[in-house]
């Protein structure tokens, strides 16, 4: 097992109308919140009228319309901007991850003097953020559990994870029920980032037995409901699994004691939701079966086989090249199960700028890394992308 | 799932030599240490000296001797005495799980102007408690990722378990070569306490996927990697699965949505071990089996099923009485199979004082209540305990 360091200090309130208790928790932080959410479903839901009710004797300033794959020269730059001229005391976040994620930039921007950009590509140390506390309305990031959001720069095409100890929100509260009236492609998006999250930490060649354990339970669960949840949107026992199992997916509670990974299929999906600016969970899908059979080989086969077997159950007594087979195709099966896109091309990405993505995603995302499962270099990443077209 | 409310924000820093980092970790809390420990194995093993070399700067008031099953009237009075003479601004126990749950009570008493034995049995509030930073030599109890501690008072042949948000620990230092020198039975003892941990979360009536596959995983960990560590003491993977596992033991992560439980081993056997002061994960493994047993109706075989299909992988195609039977055999070969004590006389406790230990439990640890997987009366008390003799 190899050294860690690991703490999540966020507190978890999970359950039917647990917002009940959100002022008591937002009082310590002070009077003055900026409430930051998306494209207004927590509108139709009912929720923006409930937190500005709850929240009566605040001040509330807001920050609404923030979009999928969060844009810094927008939404982030006029977060940050709210937040010095009203003297922000804490931001509220309402939505999913990319609220969330988006106002985790916010908080470290906040209390910075330079350029928000420079913290987010690590060329400023973060020093200080804003406390957050987040409302979550969609499972599938874990930005309520972790201490990173993702952010996108339309202009030069770039998607880069931000990530330090200060952006764990201080609290976040999971209400199953508010994730009833997400639609099946967001459904299925949301647990398909989810499992890749688990995914990403399960291939790796210095695994153990706890996070080995951890990781195909995660899957399981999410594989055992997802589809109960697209048949029966409101039922609540399969959409609070998905939601507390997506929990644990960047918290960096998975990969205690392996050593990492460098998170090939999300650095190969920054970049076509970069340049496309598709759903990422659908990116994932797309990618995952296509990562999975190009890394197979001698050295990779035994982890696979133990995702087959573990996980899918299959039968531990044939030849592992075969399982490993099995368990690529029951993966795509999965995903396509669930109604979702398996191509490039099903969500407009054609193949003209193939060799772009994959240069970008050479230079910027370090696959390569010696070491790692399945060191990945331009040619190996524009082999994934061709197949998957 | 039911709601829940969840927070750990104890820092682990886990692996070989990671006490390195010590001072870095110890100096935003102050210079005035209060170091605590046991019997003296710190010392035989070089910690102690080294723990002193690296804290050089700093200004460390001791406190040796601590025991196990920790007394309050000597160490804990003792402790408390020591910070509010000395103005101690953090407390750093360096031991196993008696030493930091000792270290608990001080830090609470530390900050409190009465009697600590109040806050322990909560008759007044914890309000603040001094940080605590801990350096663990041995792997069972969990206390150093949780915010509770039991403390014995001999008088009274009381065993209370002090839980308070403040006793997080601040960090906790996990080196699995400091328990390469626990010898077979506190290794033993110490695997029997945190499989009984899981146990006691696991068997619900209203547990959720996720807490299943987390709790089946620790105990196929502890139960894979419990006779390698026998066989061969400075396995270093063993060591440190074994530590890592037991971590998850009792801050609450493996009971999340399931309502928990009352923890009815554990509770039995703190009357064993107030009364007779014997090793606490001995009387779990003796207890463990006579509980299961005592329990084992129609409404409870569903679960004991489970966990013999799942932990044993006992074949599910049996009669569910058959696999339920197995399941209990296998619990109690396992534990034997570690060369525990499995009676009561073999610890030395006879039939002399189970009508009053009975009694005393069936007074103090609230086993009965309704709802609960298997609700235990003085009468069933006593049944178990006969059983065990």
């Amino acid at each position: 097992m190899k050294n860690f360091d690991y703490q999540t200090p966020t507190r978890l309130i999970f359950g039917r109308d647990v917002v009940a208790g959100l002022p008591e928790v937002m009082r310590p932080f002070g009077r003055r919140i900026l409430l930051t959410y998306g494209g207004g479903s927590i509108k139709r839901i009912g929720l923006y009228d409930r937190v500005k009710e709850l929240l009566k004797d605040f001040e509330i300033f807001e920050l609404g319309g923030i979009e999928p794959n969060p844009k810094y020269s927008t939404s982030v730059v006029e977060g940050v901007r709210i937040c010095k001229e009203q003297q922000i005391d804490v931001i509220l976040s309402v939505g999913g991850g990319s609220v969330l994620d988006c106002s985790k930039a916010i908080a470290g921007g906040a209390k910075y003097d330079g350029e928000t950009w420079d913290l987010i590509i690590g060329k400023a140390p973060t020093l200080a953020a804003l406390p957050i506390v987040d409302i979550l309305t969609l499972a599938a990031t874990g930005s309520e559990y972790d201490a990173g959001g993702v952010i996108s720069r339309t202009e030069t095409n770039d998607k880069v994870a931000y990530i330090d100890p200060h952006l764990f929100p201080a609290c976040s509260f999971l209400d199953p029920t508010y994730t009833f009236t997400v639609n099946a492609k967001h459904t299925a998006a949301g647990v398909a980032d989810a499992i890749n999250h688990v995914m990403e930490q399960y291939f790796t060649h210095a695994s153990n037995s706890v996070a080995d354990g951890f990781c195909e339970t995660l899957v399981k669960t999410l594989m055992k409901y997802a589809p109960i949840a697209l048949e029966k949107p409101d039922d609540y026992e399969a959409r609070a699994e998905i939601m507390y199992a997506c929990t644990f997916g960047c918290n960096g509670l998975l990969a205690l004691g392996t050593g990492g990974s460098p998170w090939p299929m999300h650095g190969i999906e920054h970049a076509l939701s970069g340049y496309y600016d598709i759903t990422h969970g659908e990116g994932l899908a797309i990618i995952t079966p296509h990562w999975m059979r190009h890394v197979l080989n001698e050295r990779t086969q035994e982890r696979i086989v133990k995702f087959g077997v573990n996980v899918f159950g299959l039968a531990a007594d044939q030849a592992p090249s075969e399982i490993a087979e099995q368990t690529i195709a029951r993966t795509a099966q999965f995903f396509k199960s669930l109604g979702m896109p398996m191509t490039l091309r099903e969500v407009g990405i054609d193949d003209s700028r193939l060799e772009e993505m994959a240069h970008h995603i050479a230079v910027n995302e370090g696959l390569d890394a010696p070491g790692t499962f399945a060191p990945l270099n331009e040619q190996d990443i524009l082999s994934i992308l061709k197949a998957a077209l």
